[in-house]
């Protein structure tokens, strides 16, 4: 191992037994203090906003020497536009009701003590994150919030950024009288140092990765530590041949069109044989109104050659596909239950939608779909957080395990049973 | 690779595309349907009984002449009291509440549509676990009931065991029209088995790992699938200075003697300061009537000497050892916030009691204690699915996402959310 690797090592360990302890006093500070503290950091935001944009034009310039895609330029640029959402979004994080405390549920044992199942924090969180500078705000407040400490590792190419925004939250921990070490950035780009942090199962209770998917699966692979992994998706609809095309044409516009380059954006669409004839001219004159090029079957693209309306073939690998682009797979089934074992094989099992007026088919579809969120007549561009009622969001989770669909706050807590007794023994 | 692998690992990835195909099908059974698989497996068991022991007999005799240790041999015998308790299991099971369908949240968008999130399975969950061929029948029970698909890894000891077992199992689920493939045993003893199984991450959903930390540890790093993890416990108790030293007595020796070889036993004793000359003598005899050795702190040992009760001095490693046996350490603290912060840091986070008449320091140790289980004045023992009202049980987890403390069908399980409008679009 070279001397920076061994440095390195005792860095994160370090980093993570202040956590732990940090933690240990997070887990049960006031709501009113982690409020004040979430307040006082979007305060420090907007008073440093001019050194935080000279230390993000070192990191952008040193981007642009190496050759950096545009779009990954946009990403790390803290923007006017991204500097007022992280204010934003912290304020109103300040505003959300904490979700530690509450009673999730009692049982009364026959020996005659109680037991009480109640939520508090995970402990340690690990976020790993690429090039989005207000990742290291948002998920520090959203630790904070919900009681847990944070250990945030973002990209190299936010370096300089990302160490002037983690002093304002050490900053903001401490004038609020939290644990400085609550919330801690890793201040060195050495790769190694994601490798150790994985291994720290006995400090570290869970690991969130955010960003492509390569990140992801590298995370998920060499953890040690729990993951909660938000992997991106490949939604699906399906018109079924009880069918209001008016209503139909709309929604699925909507869910492929209104922000194309998002998880919860439509990419294949299924429709019953019965009403293709006449449903997918329509709907695929909607679509090409917007630039969606048209990638279909055989079957589907006969129907369209018949009124002059252009189509690709699409190819096997189009069904897998998360275009993140004005495209779409549309293919012809014969049944609700061929849609259903299409998109449980294709699908990303995020958020797939029936259009139908027929209950019946609805709730089959509804039920025999594995996925997160599944819609009945409603557009897929939904499935957030905010949406759904949550309030902040940390992610979307894919997984099956602790958290499925979109993640708030009470997503980063676990729970404690609390037994009090009078002296019971187990016979 | 040898031929033998490569065949081992298309055997792998059939059964669990075979596992994916019948999960989607069992998520949706009827109640009725999985009840009655339940109870025709105990029938079929209670039938087979002699050729299950002619079976059990082979992997007996395997392991005597590999020299096996006699409490191994234990555990793999198929005992007449093994075979009851799998039976009063699956009776049990089969009167359990089904967990699925249950409404957990509904929001109603104020858009006009609602959202209702419902639990449903996990999907498929692989079970590896060591010798015990109950494991077998227990397990895929318990997945059976709350939807889940099952592919069981069991020890190579028990090989012809759970081969007879799993012939049951597949043959209950025939005989009441459900999918076969909805349990599957591995039929390999083949090591790279496991290897193939903890990557397909695409079709299993989650991994629990069943018997010593070896194998455990082993799971949790090699897994690409997220797991649920069932570690020992280093159970504390810590008696307060305000102390009814009669029922403490009484609830220390329970939690130590009444069963010393379960992970809800306990391994520390801290007693505070202010009481230590009066009760600890008192307590020390009452463990040594029930033949329990006794390593403790110096200033343990020197209230001990005075009263001539023997003792060990612990040593460093006593205080972190789950002994199972009839051991205890000891040791004096000064205050409420001292053992919390020892059993922070010495606990397996898994079961820890205050023993007390001050409601102030209860408090301060249930919410600062960082475990599964807070007691405050009640036996460690209980902690148990069973005595927490989740009927059958799976595992105690020490983690802390998804499952924590004692887990039950419920915890088997994972949520959807459904969503139902008309035609809402996104703007």
């Amino acid at each position: 191992m070279t001397t920076e690797a061994i440095d390195t090592e005792s860095l994160i360990n370090q980093i993570a037994s202040d956590a732990r302890e940090a933690s240990l006093v997070l887990a049960n500070s006031p709501t009113e203090q982690k409020n004040t503290a979430i307040l006082k950091l979007a305060k420090l935001i907007e008073q440093n906003v001019y050194k935080l944009k000279a230390e993000n034009a070192k990191d952008l310039s040193a981007a642009g020497e190496n050759g950096i895609t545009p779009a990954m330029l946009k990403r790390l640029e803290l923007s006017d536009r991204m500097v007022s959402d992280m204010l934003a979004g912290a304020r109103q994080v300040a505003e959300l009701p904490d979700p530690l405390g509450e009673s999730l549920e009692t049982y009364d044992h026959p020996q005659g003590f109680s037991i009480e199942k109640v939520r508090v924090p995970i402990g340690v969180i690990g976020i790993i994150y690429e090039s989005r500078p207000n990742v290291t705000v948002d998920c520090a407040i959203l630790c904070l919030k919900s009681g847990n400490a944070s250990i945030l590792r973002g990209g190299k190419e936010a370096y300089h950024t990302n160490i002037a925004l983690a002093k304002l939250v050490t900053q903001a921990l401490e004038e609020s009288g939290l644990p400085p070490k609550a919330s801690q950035f890793i201040p060195t780009k050495d790769r190694s140092a994601l490798n150790t942090l994985l291994k720290l199962d006995d400090k570290v209770q869970c690991i969130i990765p955010r960003g492509g998917e390569g990140l992801i699966r590298f995370v998920a692979e060499h953890s040690h530590i729990p993951v909660i992994k938000h992997f991106d998706g490949i939604c699906n609809l399906y018109a079924d041949k009880e069918l209001d095309i008016a209503q139909a044409k709309e929604l699925i516009v909507n869910a492929k069109c209104q922000k194309p380059s998002v998880c919860n954006a439509a990419e294949n669409l299924l429709i019953h044989r019965d009403i293709a004839n006449k449903a997918l001219p329509e709907i695929a004159k909607a679509l090409i109104g917007e630039g969606v090029e048209l990638r279909t079957d055989p079957q589907g693209k006969a129907i369209l050659d018949t009124c002059d309306i252009e189509s690709e073939i699409a190819q096997d690998d189009d069904w897998g596909t998360e275009y993140l682009d004005l495209i779409i797979s549309i293919k012809i089934v014969d049944s609700t239950e061929e849609a259903i074992a299409f998109i449980n094989s294709y699908g990303s099992s995020h958020s797939d939608c029936i259009l139908t007026t027929d209950k019946e088919a609805a709730e089959k579809f509804l039920n025999g779909v594995d996925s997160a969120t599944v819609y009945w007549n409603v557009s897929t561009r939904f499935t957030d957080g905010f949406e759904f009622g949550l309030g902040a969001e940390i992610g979307i989770s894919t997984d099956k395990l602790h958290a499925r669909g979109p993640m708030g706050l009470r997503e980063l807590c676990s729970y404690k049973f609390k037994i009090v007794g009078d002296g019971q023994i187990k016979t």
